[in-house]
């Protein structure tokens, strides 16, 4: 069965932007998309829109949708919520395709104004054939048409141009932006994102099958408040298991959650537990935070699907290998002991155990010796034993390091290892002391990130996310339709 | 009952150090141990020892202890352990009074070999009058009398020479000096911190006896893999109930992590469930990670004790509100509705809720207008519903933020109210992605820390820590004993 595609939404030739400040030194948000397009690359015509008309950044400020010239394919509204019905029937004259509103004031605030509100914008744009994005969010991120709500600042706080094969589709546009920014310092890069807010019009689901079908797009991660049409849903994701796998984050578990829903999106929330189990039979993943789904994404796209569970990690300092050992198991992986042939192997390369600790984890710092750090991971690697390897890298529990640490060998340590390990492979860098060691992090992480590993910043949630990904690979096992793997990278194993 | 105190060991008048290459071309961690305490202003004799004699910046290397001309207190070996029963031999021939062994090689590693050497070094040690600490262990660190075992770097990354309330006992060195850095970060300083290892002769109960009655520390803190004496430590815990809080974090708390601890610091640790009851039953504070740790000493050393458990979450962004919601029930607080007038009042500042959140958490940015926020937190503040406030600043979340975001009159907004505001009040920065959020929040935190706030970086952990505080004092209500609040600053409320 085709579905409408939604693939205007994604490359319009122009867009007009509502509610632009014509006066730069009085900047307003819709200002600010204006200025964040053109700086992103938007190639099509933009269109600031204000009633008193005027100029901003040497181009004519419209005074109404449609006084403009040429076709207009999309209109982002920043201007208040009263003033949208006539928008809106203003871009229906015009035959704009769709509207993005930014702004907020409908079913999301208490009154009965708001709710009234969205229903009145949403009766006009079904009449008129204009398609809402929103209201109350961000809309749309597509690196490769020029579409972004943050700019590319020099100091990377915005999104990069780069495209990727991860689709987000988030009923936040907090959440979104979050997401984002942390998956790119993973080595995670977009399709599309969506921020979509009270879904009024185009909902949850719309986006889904989009995703679903758009081929730029391999894995798919949703934040959702609330379903506005649950069955639907579901079905969207029994069709996608096997087939390109859906992680999701449900928010709003308890019910003050629930509450909190209401208030951001108008969402009714449902019961954890209740949620949990239904994505899981559909073939979905679920996801407690932004931040482990990211994790999850960052697993699927970047590792090998592991043979089993049993996983070594390789660190510094024991009492960092007691909490990892705790971790590893608590999230649900093995935490085998290293079989005697092994670590006979590893008191050859290092000459004794003292200081040392080869059971597993594995205390071997790496920086001590690279040499004999890279032949311990090959042994270990090697055994039939082990599915997973861990390099646990806490830069903040070493006692005498300083800024002049040799990390080039080490980067170039792991590199060698990334090359000639073939076990599904992660690093978990610390980094939550100090500024040195921060930086340090920053840096190295780079390096990983380009050398195409996965990176986590603690073992409870590389083990997490890794033992997620494992089960549901387990759990689609045998179904027939599961035949691609979504990251090219992957070898069969 | 009066204990036999280990002044003697924090305050040394001359230290010797075992091991100590006597070419700086060639630097070993020994070396770098005499360096450090030189660096860090240990104003005592300090004696390099090493077999070949020579000189070292400046000073004679001795060739073995009994060598020095004058009085020696403390030993610092950093030599192979198969060499040191003959320098604890010479110890105690020279009337040292303690020895602390970084040197590893004992109990802790898998051979008979390893274990013998524990048994004969305390034997030795025992018959010539000398304390041991460790062995295995990074040792004492104590900033009054200029004992540490990390440099004083300037780019932070050591620790830091002034004292505080806080004493750490730790049986792992890598989690003493992360705990140290998380803490000092969040403007927690130490009286005294040990990390001593496999606890030959003196262990954690003689340390925590110690820590009892020193009167510079106010709080203690304990990373444990193993007891060696169970029921003495356990006393030792009860004796202290209602006089200073203990926190404990215990590693090993699954099978795996229990035979990390073995393979660390040759621990015998028993069960999760056992031990969190038996250490809540003796009126001890149970943490599950040393970032835990430090999150509940940053609320006893920072926080007044909070009436009850009504908690408002004043942040940004509604997904990030959905989340904390779910982390402050899940955590056991309470985040009620606020009151229909208290809500009205933040409807009079703010002119309408579009865009905002005034239910709870209320979502009121603060950059938009440092006053109205002023005032929205005063407000609720001024509720007799309101037991705790949690100012929640998500820097990674905000769209179009940039490095140019004026942080001055935000820092001097919240600098106002932690003036005025006579409740509990925590703040929550966020900085897990990018380059220049994590600047921001670098130097945000820093601010806040010098206006005697208690910083958290999740509402998850700043709810965790302030429910296990509220749950202390209440546990400890009606203990006649309790009187003291380990703050100073802390109200009685």
């Amino acid at each position: 069965m085709s579905k409408p595609s939604l693939d205007y939404l994604f490359n319009p030739s122009s867009i007009a932007i509502a509610g632009v400040s014509p006066d730069v030194n009085r900047p307003n948000l819709a200002q600010l998309f204006v200025k964040t397009l053109r700086d992103f690359g938007f190639k099509g015509e933009i269109y600031p829109i204000h009633p008193s008309g005027g100029e901003i950044f040497g181009t004519k400020v419209y005074t109404n949708v449609r006084e403009i010239p040429g076709p207009l394919d999309y209109v982002i509204s920043a201007i208040p919520a009263r003033f949208t019905p006539q928008l809106i029937a203003d871009c229906a004259a015009k035959g704009v395709k769709a509207v993005h509103l930014f702004t907020s004031g409908y079913a999301e605030i208490e009154d009965e104004i708001g709710k009234k509100l969205e229903g009145e914008i949403l009766k006009i744009a079904r009449k008129g054939g204009v398609r809402l994005v929103g209201p109350n969010c961000m809309g749309l991120y597509c690196p490769s048409s020029g579409l972004t709500f943050a700019g590319d600042f020099p100091d990377q706080i915005g999104f990069p141009r780069k495209s990727g094969p991860l689709g987000l589709i988030s009923q936040s546009g907090g959440n979104c932006i979050y997401t984002i920014r942390e998956a790119v310092e993973r080595g995670v890069f977009f399709s599309k994102a969506i921020s979509y807010g009270n879904a009024a019009d185009l909902n949850e689901t719309d986006y889904l099958e989009y995703m679903a079908e758009d081929p730029q797009t391999k894995l798919i991660a949703m934040y959702i408040e609330g379903v506005r049409d649950g069955k639907r849903f579901m079905q969207a994701l029994k069709n996608l298991a096997g087939v390109k796998p859906v992680i999701i984050n449900k928010g709003g578990n308890t019910e003050t959650g629930a509450r909190a829903c209401a208030s951001h999106t108008g969402s009714l929330a449902g019961s954890a537990a209740i949620w949990q189990d239904l994505i899981k039979q559909v073939g979905a993943i679920p996801a407690g935070s932004m931040s482990e789904l990211v994790d999850m994404a960052v697993a699927f796209l970047k590792m090998k699907v592991p043979h089993g569970r049993n996983t070594v990690v390789i660190g510094t300092g024991g009492g960092i290998a007691v909490q990892s050992s705790d971790d590893i198991t608590g999230a649900g992986l093995n935490l085998p002991i290293l079989p005697q042939e092994v670590r006979k192997k590893l008191v050859n390369i290092y000459g004794s155990e003292a200081g040392s600790i080869f059971r597993n984890p594995v205390d071997a710092p790496p920086m001590a010796s690279v040499q004999k750090y890279v032949e311990a991971v090959k042994v270990i690697s090697e055994s039939s034993q082990v599915d997973v390897l861990i390099l646990h890298c806490p830069f903040d529990i070493w006692a005498m390091v300083s800024r002049s640490l040799p990390l080039r060998p080490f980067i170039e340590t792991v590199a060698e290892l990334a090359k000639v390990i073939d076990k599904p492979m992660a690093a978990v860098l610390h980094y939550n002391t100090g500024s040195s060691s921060r930086q340090m992090v920053a840096e190295v992480q780079e390096k990983f990130v380009d050398l195409g590993l996965p990176v986590y910043p603690s073992v409870q949630r590389a083990a997490t996310a890794i033992n997620r990904y494992i089960e549901y690979y387990e759990r689609l096992k045998g179904v027939k339709k599961f035949s691609v793997a979504p990251c090219s990278k992957r070898k069969a194993c």
